[in-house]
């Protein structure tokens, strides 16, 4: 037994979309009274840290209409199904930023919303980049810009408020605290 | 107009939850062709990064249901409709762990979800912990075990991924920069 588990008594299932589900489940806590969690099920994905032989970050900046702005991201992307997440991170690597890469080496996974969602992303640091000649091209509705900063520029983006995302906050003050 | 903005042609409401709300819209992408976004929305909250004057720091163990797990995570907690963050924070430190401080200093604020939602987390650091003697509760359905680690300790849990939670990993990397 889990510790606090909240053991589920009924689900209804809400949404089946085609990233994500929505569920509720009926639980019964700890001290015996029943309550409800509104669950989101996620495939999870990956984010890659890839610093180029010239020391640069490469960021992906983005439209996101969750919240109608454009962002400033690593390259990252969500896991088909099944797939190992190291092979999501070697194409989405490929797709995003025209690199490939020599070795892909874990860092941390972690959920972004464990309060509500299950999204685990695998965090990736990308050794050895090299420029694809023709690379694989990103999915039809996906439209991206490069951006190439180098570790000074980044935390200050990060302190600015112009880098607002959690992967790429964990990503970018990994490598502050490797580079210290 | 935003970069690679994608307008809106309509909007169907799926879910109107207690936490969450879902909603998918149809969009125009930038290269004149339709597509469908799935969206959560999330109120938002805060997260608070709490040393106490013993150097450790306070850890909040308690069950999730979304992965069925029990994890380890920053004191935090949702915004209640209106709420100015710091308020929020306030009131989320006393009733998780039993302090309240002199002063909450503004780390960062980041989206956790941006591809799909638009949850925005504040991060603060707690100044001048004290021990409240009769501290504001929680709520009924929540319950948790406090920890206090040092940053040794929290960057080992990391490590072996007892600890996995985004907004925890921000706050404890964002120690390991500022003692560096």
């Amino acid at each position: 037994m889990k510790k606090f588990e909240e053991k589920t008594t009924a689900t209804e299932r809400i949404f089946e979309g085609k990233v994500i589900s929505v569920r509720i489940d009926e639980v019964r806590l700890p001290n015996g009274k029943s309550s409800k969690r509104e669950l989101v099920e996620h495939p999870g994905g990956v984010a890659i840290v890839a610093v180029t032989e010239e020391g640069k970050i490469i960021l992906v900046e983005q439209y996101r209409k969750p919240m109608d702005k454009t962002t400033i991201e690593l390259p990252a992307g969500k896991r088909e199904k099944g797939e190992e997440p190291i092979v999501t991170a070697q194409r989405e690597l490929e797709e995003e930023t025209g690199y490939t890469c020599e070795k892909l080496e874990y860092v941390h996974s972690f959920y972004t919303s464990p309060g509500f969602a299950d999204e685990l992303l695998f965090l990736y640091e990308a050794i050895g980049l090299q420029k694809k000649e023709n690379p694989a091209s990103l999915d039809e509705d996906e439209f991206v810009e490069l951006m190439e900063v180098t570790l000074e520029e980044a935390v200050e983006m990060i302190q600015d408020g112009r880098i607002q995302d959690a992967k790429t906050i964990i990503g970018i003050q990994y490598l502050q605290i490797k580079n210290k």
